[in-house]
């Protein structure tokens, strides 16, 4: 098959049977990606949202692992939608993922309410554009709260879930209490969790956090992810989520 | 000195300069209660207040580490704050640490309003007297929410500290969420967590967080603390913690 790349775009394999095109002076996807696949579950026959796919990254990774019956990715800049069916059509994925272009503060408007049983969302982590030169910059857009804040992510996932639906976030520890304080005023109740710390003796850098819509109030918190053995090393656990015994 | 104990008591000592009575049939201070002061901080002339002292084992502990000017602890059980008067007397601290009697829902008005700079808590963790056969049983309301509850110490200490004044609190890590949630809603921003991990590859079983009152909404998670290198050894962390090179 021909591979159809653009300018400055590679063709990445995913070790899993599929392979992704990033354009590489974009947002290239990257491990907070790849653990918040692992962490969500998405079961057999349920129909799965992830809100701002970027290069739809999320979406491919959760077909591969899981037994949903049909993936949705939606994203705001239409270039990187454009890429993202591109990268579809190439893994043959037409029947199990669609890309939308479209504004996650819409969202519910697109698809309707209690449309999905699971939505993922790798969100923006930064606060507003402070600091930004050019907020119009895909990586700009990918990283601060240009677009759409933590709460509208909140607000229309909410919105999306079918009852008892789940979602499942990665993003920094710094805003964990916000996000939780959001979660539950949603009515997205946290249920689990999970520290992602670089080494056994550092502060966390990220968290994976389960949201249940309507659920009750108690969070099983998981053991500690360590990515790094030593420098350059994975741990063992983080080698089998990569899945490429690298 | 003759040691007051009386039935069933017994003097320990904390290997930091003081000793301190316990009642082997009643609850006797854990690990919980060395981590928290540990984790808690005093500056040099700060006023703290110990809810639910039991023993009086935090404020002794501080009054080791810190430099706090006056350490108070109220127990609403008087057996117990009996107790801990007797250990106050032991160490000679009762120019240093006062236990009053008292239940913890009338802190405010037994204290008075923006009192202390610092309010500590090792609160019971299970809600409610859910399978409990004698709740008035000195275990039962030191692990069982019998005499109140989460929200009641955080509502308390809300009123009781000083603007920019700190709550230093242990608790199980299944009710993260809801203690994230009480601590917003009454402006004790949560500032600084730690996950306390009984093995590196297990779930936690505490969690130790620090609000700051009128704080900004910016929470800092740190390393994690690990109990144990295997069964029955301690890490070198939790030595250092404990500070007798067990």
């Amino acid at each position: 098959m021909n591979i159809p790349l653009k300018e400055n775009e590679r063709l990445d394999d995913l070790q899993n049977g599929y392979h992704i095109i990033q354009n590489t002076r974009d947002f290239c996807y990257g491990i907070d990606a790849v653990l918040l696949s692992d962490f969500a579950r998405v079961k057999k026959g349920e129909q799965a949202l992830d809100l701002g796919t970027g290069t739809g990254i999320i979406p491919i990774l959760l077909k591969a692992k899981t037994q949903g019956e049909h993936f949705t990715g939606l994203e705001i800049q239409e270039q990187s939608a454009e890429m993202a069916g591109r990268s579809v059509v190439y893994n043959h994925l037409e029947d199990a993922i669609t890309i939308r272009t479209g504004d996650i503060k819409e969202a519910t408007a697109i698809f309707g309410r209690a449309s999905f049983s699971v939505v993922t969302c790798n969100p923006p982590y930064m606060h507003g554009n402070h600091g930004l030169t050019n907020p119009h910059l895909p990586k700009a857009i990918a990283r601060h709260e240009v677009l759409c804040t933590l709460e509208d992510v909140i607000s229309q996932t909410a919105q999306l879930l079918k009852p008892r639906g789940r979602f499942y976030m990665v993003h920094r520890p710094f805003r964990l209490a916000e996000i939780m304080g959001l979660m539950m005023q949603y009515k997205l109740e946290p249920k689990r969790m999970r520290l992602v710390y670089p080494y056994v003796d550092r502060e966390p850098n990220m968290v994976l956090i389960e949201g249940l819509l309507g659920g009750n109030s108690r969070i099983t918190v998981e053991k500690p992810l360590i990515v790094y053995e030593k420098p350059g090393v994975y741990t063992q656990e983080i080698r089998e989520i990569y899945g490429d015994g690298r």
